[in-house]
């Protein structure tokens, strides 16, 4: 047995099951060794960053990581920015990048580069396999690393001569760590600040944000008076009827500073302290008051349901009365399409159990809001703010998840860095559909060309954030790579055509005109 | 004058003339500074690849670098593939990321990352300006550094607060060196060998291609009965009539093997010892003899043309007659299209000092012999391997040579890297003829899976090389981006397809169906 076919054997014993993939000659080892291995599905895509992407939002919704196999240090560098997503999403990672035999590279190749340094700040564990006898015991350390609470990327360097040389035979995973539990300190800390009276809040992200976690949230806030809030953007969310609802921080740093104000007390569960997102000149990087005390009940590396279990108990408010979400979205709405009209329309659309892969940009800020009432559904933001990632999250999270609905809403400028997942949605007859925002700008761009305090703004200046000339059009797009859609003008045509492609089984892309 | 006005016109002062821009907040303030600024024209990408790799194709039209401007670490990772192909083809380029204020970063807020580790595996050139009364001077040195011959990626990494605070007004570019001349030593040894009627080739890349360098290399062939080889891969040629023709070695390794076979000396003439693009087993990784000794006239920092009149001197070459192509290129082929009608028809229909852009892979290999007898033309080629250059590269060379068509030749699994590039060229009405090859495959790893000696090759393998199910259809990919086209299937369709998008002003897309 050679070292791709050891190790691919060791990837299916450690649970990785799935391989998003865009091999290269490199690769074509580990890809021959695919059909001698039951268990492992592999899913091309036409450009790396579908591929990390999409094993980012497999392994948000699967609960353990998927591989990608990508080809030498470009390859790797074209998945980068999604695997930065993924990174700051606490995802696990097997991230597999071939290269060239170990022999080979001295030569320095027109395909060389050092790809440890490319990966590293993109990774939280890299490691080169040295030799096709060590290469399913490496693979097997890159599982576990990948699994590491909270999760990270783990990338293994794979040089083709570890791939073709005989190997060793699959490799056991290594224990993983679970989740540490919260001292009794953190615990009791947390709760005099509760206790305190003082104006107070509790901040949610991770494993608090499912349902389990939100109830005891929402007992410990009507117990104590404290207010909820989650992060700006989470890796995965439980909503919709049934479960509690819960805001976010604002994006926009003067909303965010209004929410926040008259805080004493920001309690961290999971949750990081709440910073901007950008710059801005004569804006503070810190959203809470400068004298806001913040006491940590769990990190992200810890059982944060746990926590609240205890601190529930510690307070008190195990048995307190909560009052989740009922079902009863707005009705659909007609008329002129625009982003209270969408809103509207989507809380009575999003199916029952769907998953929502929100890249809605600027248009789909208010989506959130208008969708607490709607059925039960789970919530996929972007959290490492590179934009490209919807489509290729909607993509992975809909082969974790195949008897579940994906709604994929989409800005038009993001689509475009990965508009390759389109094709990838059709080989695999997914079922997702696209909800594509097209105002034919990066319109959040024109608002922080205004927040930067930009001077003096001119034609060329504003070229840079204009969509238009020529005009996309993704219908063309879609249907170039496989996949049906359609062009929707009002909300009438809207309404129904996002209710035709939900209906179908298999991907869908509705292209919203904005004005 | 803040930071972001003071680089634009230091850039400017530097002849620094086309950014190719796909900006986010950080980058506003530089963006906002290009209408204050007279001499900059800046390029929309929709995806960073484009704006890196069209900045490649500019500047090996241009001679001087063009500026990217690119958003954080994930887009500047976007951009990576295409800068190490820059890099390989040492081209220069001003590369322009923007960051999170200085001040900002410590908050770790979600885009941000170690940006100049990302860059330095692909850049020669790494610097991240403190403050905006050094950006100025930071971007003259970038300028200065991208191209210190024989020219590279030089990265300036821009924080927010280094372009909206008060600058230092334009700096000027310090003095660039020239290329060396080499010395009478290496002049003198590769006359020796060339002089022994010892099996020799003269092995030329970089500026010994252009018309100067190959006349005076063909002068030296004629007179000492060496051959004539140039790099598989170059970063541009002049060829078709009038010019010296030249083969290149091939990329298979058996054939590049037996076109070296016998070679008692190699003479280096800017070029580099040839070696395998990918290991294989039990194929060597060193393309030559074991025995043949190399010898270099010229390193790729040096002045080749410079080096051959010496050496023609030397050797008493300097008047020896030589025969440059003549004109007449096959007739059009006819018929069924496989890759020799095309080679043949393709010949024939490059335009007058066209610039063909090369990234047919596995099918395009053979439009290089046929077209040595067409009009005058500019080859250029992926030095890097990272496929995904063609369509970038073609759109920056088409910006750099407004007055001369560009005939992009492109594979169809590497177009879809960097499909986004349509949308530039129709945006700038860019006279390029797209010749997309579609071969419903990743065909040359077909070739590869054999060439790796992989075995047992089933279905799950042969899918990652397939490029149907569902089809690609790559007149509508271009119809969404504003690009019209047409598909052919026919040789006679193809000749008119062709001259019809070369005689119309602006992009165009020809899609070929091969069986």
């Amino acid at each position: 047995m050679n070292g791709a076919e050891s190790l691919v054997r060791t990837l299916v014993g450690g649970g990785v099951n799935v391989c998003f993939s865009n091999p290269g000659t490199s690769e074509m080892h580990f890809v021959a060794a695919l059909d001698r291995v039951d268990g492992m599905r592999c899913v091309l895509a036409l450009f790396e960053g579908v591929a990390t992407g999409a094993a980012d939002g497999y392994a948000r919704m699967k609960e353990t990581p998927a591989a990608t196999l990508l080809h030498l240090g470009p390859g790797l560098a074209n998945g980068l920015a999604n695997l930065h997503n993924a990174m700051k999403a606490a995802t696990p990672v097997v991230n597999i990048v071939g290269d060239h035999a170990t022999y080979h590279r001295d030569y320095d190749s027109p395909l060389t580069s050092d790809i440890e340094t490319a990966a590293k700040p993109f990774s939280g564990w890299v490691k080169t396999s040295p030799s096709a006898k060590t290469v399913a015991e490496d693979g097997a350390a890159a599982i576990a690393a990948a699994m590491k609470p909270p999760g990270q990327v783990a990338t293994l360097i794979l040089p083709g001569d570890t791939a073709w040389d005989e190997g060793s035979g699959p490799a056991a995973v290594p224990a993983i760590a679970e989740r540490a539990k919260v001292s009794e300190d953190a615990v009791k800390e947390a709760a005099a600040v509760l206790r305190s009276g003082e104006p107070a809040v509790l901040l949610l992200t991770g494993l608090a944000l499912r349902q389990n976690g939100l109830e005891l949230a929402a007992r410990i806030a009507a117990k104590t008076g404290c207010r909820l809030l989650a992060q700006t953007f989470n890796r995965r969310m439980e909503r919709g009827a049934g479960r509690v609802s819960i805001d976010r921080i604002p994006y926009p740093v003067d909303q965010a500073l209004k929410t926040l104000e008259g805080l004493k007390h920001i309690v961290l569960v999971g949750s990081r302290i709440p910073v901007a997102f950008f710059a801005y000149p004569d804006k503070p990087s810190l959203l809470s008051p400068k004298d806001t005390q913040f006491t940590t009940l769990s990190t992200l590396e810890e059982d944060s349901v746990h926590a609240l279990e205890w601190l529930a108990d510690e307070l008190g408010a195990s048995a307190q009365p909560i009052e989740p979400s009922g079902y009863g979205p707005m009705p659909l709405a007609t008329g002129k399409i625009d982003s209270l009209t969408l809103a509207q329309s989507i809380g009575s659309l999003i199916p029952e159990n769907a998953i929502v892969v929100d890249e809605g940009v600027s248009t789909g800020r208010g989506f959130f809001p208008s969708t607490r009432n709607a059925h039960p559904h789970t919530w996929l933001q972007n959290m490492g703010g590179s934009i490209g990632l919807g489509m290729p999250m909607a993509t992975g999270a809909a082969i974790a998840c195949p008897d579940r609905k994906v709604l994929s809403i989409q800005a038009d400028g993001s689509a475009m860095y990965t508009i390759q997942s389109l094709w990838t949605q059709a080989r695999e007859n997914l079922d997702i559909t696209t909800v594509l925002l097209n105002n034919k700008s990066y319109a959040i761009l024109r608002m922080e060309l205004a927040n930067v305090g930009a001077q003096n703004v001119g034609r060329k200046a504003l070229d840079m954030l204009d969509l238009s000339r020529p005009d996309l059009d993704f219908v063309a797009l879609a249907r170039g790579m496989g996949v049906p859609g359609e062009r929707v003008e009002t909300m009438d045509d809207f309404n129904k055509a996002v209710a035709r492609g939900l209906s179908v089984k298999g991907p869908y892309l509705v292209e919203v005109m904005l004005g």
